[in-house]
């Protein structure tokens, strides 16, 4: 820690701003796992006193001031001029946002997302659209309000992902567009894979310790940490050391705890590896959403649904479920988890196909935000688009246009940090098959503390210090890279479906 | 709502330290309830800054000409004012304290409980005593600046008991010392209660299942509250739509989570009857510390330790536990949840030898106060009183001085609001029986609506609109009165060991 008094105040003042944020997350972790139902309007209106608390502090004139005069600070060190640089970036950024437009922004998500609840409801679309139009009014509007130099989702991309713009995503997208079809067509024409006994009967109790016995051996802290159920999985931290998951259990569906428990966890191992000593500071925080999810990717599908980790736990999974398991081999379980088959749901989704959802919404985001689609036209275009990427019509407005929360949220430009973030994972991880030896051997013998002390030294150590891509080229020596993806499920799809490319 | 704005401003700067202080309260039950151990260093630096926010609002320059301004505001209602009127109050009691002094104690406070935990790992009070003599100098000065008419002590009881002093307590204290020794010799003297079959064996989750069935019984909303289990059980509200309390399950002895979630429950009623209209003002809070206790002794003694309750729950609890209870009746059930015995511990104690602990430690707590008794020489006199109270002289330090974690926290004046509480409710509870009809076959009916219905009425819908005298005094046409506690118990013990008074 410096001497410098006034870098101390800067400390002080983020810690005290970080106290809020942290403990609103305290508070929206236990409304999602604990609170019982009418404690929702008070928790509301607790919750919105400390984010207008924190607000005030992080977009406050005493803020700005020590961040300016520190810019110009020739006694910082290193780290101390990277947390400043990346504070006065966000102070910048935030305060182009007048506060009654912040007000309105945060009324219209409240509305917004009850109308959302109340359109799933009624699986009408209608319901969801006036809301939806005055929420994209205000996302134009803020595009213009923070500014952009090519396209107003540009503005967007940034706040989810730092320098991320419309003309590097549409050649990301490019290549998916160009290489997955052939690629999914030739799964889609093989013999297809045997997945029936997930939808077995699977006791909770027992699928619940066997997720802690993934957990435990991925090397999360539960000293910690610790999970739980709710409905929808999601990570949550109030600091590196106490960082949360949750997961959720169908006795019908074995598959639908896993694979959260896993992705939860690779989240989670991020989050408990940022460094403490930069609690409440930019170096404390993890460098961008695309990042978080290349580590909750990487372990979900690189190690999860490889053949190494059922090798190592199919024997273990089969100790909980022998009856339910009696036929089934480590071999037959690693290809069910890898089934590629289109579908409704993003969110269920294998990984080949996930990108075109991820694409549809990239496309129809793009769209809205330019004025070239009107929100009336959604959900024609949502439907033209599953027909022309999946080649599936959804049903109804539920298994369509309205199934993710997000745009009820205003998060227009934040489903394209999953796609980042699956490609960033995969590149990662062929990097550390590179550079650890013998790292698949490791996963087959359930052994992953080197594979997590590589993530720690190479991501997590830095939190925000570098960009996604500053972090991509100084990891695998190259931006991010289609091919890396291409080559992983060229490869993983060979073995799952006996096929070759 | 009054449309006079001062008056609004007023409401809105209390919601915003209430929803802070609220806040503080979830942090705090997660710290007890489900926070992995490593996250308590950061979850302390959270809470101090969200205490020292609520505390910068509540006495801040804005809050105290608001509330100064609102004082001769002739254009309030009766509510209104009475709201004014305890916030200035409260105002005025924490202006006098320099901020300098409340930092002092609050590091103290630290110091002084980590002490007070080391002192119980080595069953030494040496270890305990030099803090405590600190924490001891600073209630004095403390005392001195609120400042007293007659004795310090009385500065000090005011805080958790409105108006309460030393001269009021030494009556309570001399009926006790009075009235109850010949009673417990005369208890002491019968033949002794068997409750030896509380030891079996109960599986915690039917002792969960059952403390739940009473609970929901009781009336206790479990749509605006959860149990859950801890080390020391406790409730705690953030919202009169969100009262949570805690328990404890020991498989060798019943009595352990049983009268904990009782006593407990009978504290969530009080919380959740709260009106929520008055959310973050005086009248939405609880009336004081020793009306608190008053609820919960009321359901954990009167109620929860009577025959009635047993007629209706001895059946439900045998269903439970056929085995453990096959040799047992309704009443011998009865009579071992009022087995009197002098012990060392306060928490453990029953309702006749409960009221010489406190005793004791208001003793001890006044000598220390007026300074004719110092730190080092609490330990004998601890001791000397046991003796001559109970007859019986703590075997080490842990069943003895160190027992109790109040003083750790400087809560000096705390210990008399219990045996205020316990007399409180004996005597609401006569007033009870009196107004509803057939209120005691209600209970053995496991009816308990009339019950509540008439606390709500009495008790927690005025919220601190009146000090405990006023309301016992509005409740049952006489202030506290100790005859009620000693009809009620020489009525008790007569029917528990078959003896006349």
């Amino acid at each position: 820690m410096s001497e410098n008094t006034l870098y101390k105040e800067y400390v002080q003042l983020s810690h005290k701003a970080a106290d809020l944020n942290n403990a609103s997350a305290v508070l929206g972790w236990d409304q999602e796992v604990y609170m019982p139902p009418k404690g929702a309007a008070f928790r509301g209106q607790q919750l919105a006193t400390l984010a207008s608390m924190a607000h005030e502090i992080a977009t406050g004139p005493r803020m700005g001031r020590l961040l300016k005069d520190l810019t110009h600070d020739e006694s910082l060190t290193d780290l101390q001029r990277a947390n400043v640089h990346r504070s006065l970036d966000d102070y910048e950024k935030n305060s182009k946002l007048p506060s009654d437009f912040v007000e309105s922004l945060s009324r219209q998500t409240s509305e917004c997302f009850n109308a959302w609840l109340d359109a799933r409801k009624l699986n009408d679309f209608k319901v969801f659209a006036p809301s939806l139009e005055k929420m994209v009014a205000l996302k134009r509007e803020q595009a213009n309000l923070y500014g952009y130099e090519v396209h107003p989702y540009d503005a967007l991309l940034d706040e989810y992902e730092k320098g991320m713009t419309v003309a590097t995503l549409d050649k990301v997208f490019e290549g998916i567009k160009r290489e997955l079809p052939p690629i999914l067509d030739k799964i889609r024409s093989a013999a297809q894979v045997n997945d029936a006994f997930f939808y077995r009967h699977y006791p909770k109790g027992a699928q619940w310790d066997f997720s802690m016995d993934v957990l435990r051996k991925m090397g999360y802290d539960l000293d910690a940490g610790r999970q739980d159920i709710s409905e929808h999985p999601f990570t949550t931290s109030f600091a590196p050391t106490d960082v949360r998951v949750t997961t959720r259990v169908s006795e019908d569906n074995f598959a639908s705890l896993l694979w959260s428990s896993i992705h939860e966890g690779g989240h989670a191992l991020y989050e408990q590896g940022l460094p403490e000593a930069e609690y409440g500071l930019p170096l404390g925080a993890a460098a961008s959403l695309g990042i978080h999810e290349s580590q909750s990717r990487l372990w979900e599908n690189c190690v999860g649904r490889g053949q190494q980790f059922w090798n190592q736990f199919f024997p273990i999974l089969k100790g909980y479920f022998p009856e339910q398991l009696a036929d089934v081999t480590a071999t037959d379980f690693f290809k069910a988890c890898n089934k590629v088959e289109p579908s409704f749901i993003r969110t269920e989704a294998d990984e080949v196909t996930y990108h075109f959802h991820v694409l549809i919404r990239y496309e129809l985001e793009k769209a809205i935000l330019d004025g070239s689609l009107d929100v009336n036209g959604l959900p024609s275009a949502w439907n033209e688009l599953y027909n022309k990427y999946l080649g599936i019509t959804p049903p109804d407005y539920v298994r369509g246009v309205i199934q993710d929360v997000h745009w009820s949220h205003g998060m227009f430009g934040y489903f394209p940090t999953y796609t980042l973030g699956s490609f960033y994972g995969v590149q990662f991880f062929a990097k550390a098959k590179q550079e650890i030896a013998g790292l698949e051997q490791q996963i087959e013998h359930g052994e992953f503390a080197s594979l997590l002390a590589w993530l720690r030294e190479k991501v997590h150590r830095h939190g925000r210090r570098y960009t996604s891509e500053e972090l991509c080229k100084q990891i695998t020596g190259e931006g991010l890279n289609f091919s890396y993806f291409k080559n992983y499920i060229q490869d993983k799809y060979a073995k799952v479906y006996n096929i070759t490319f």
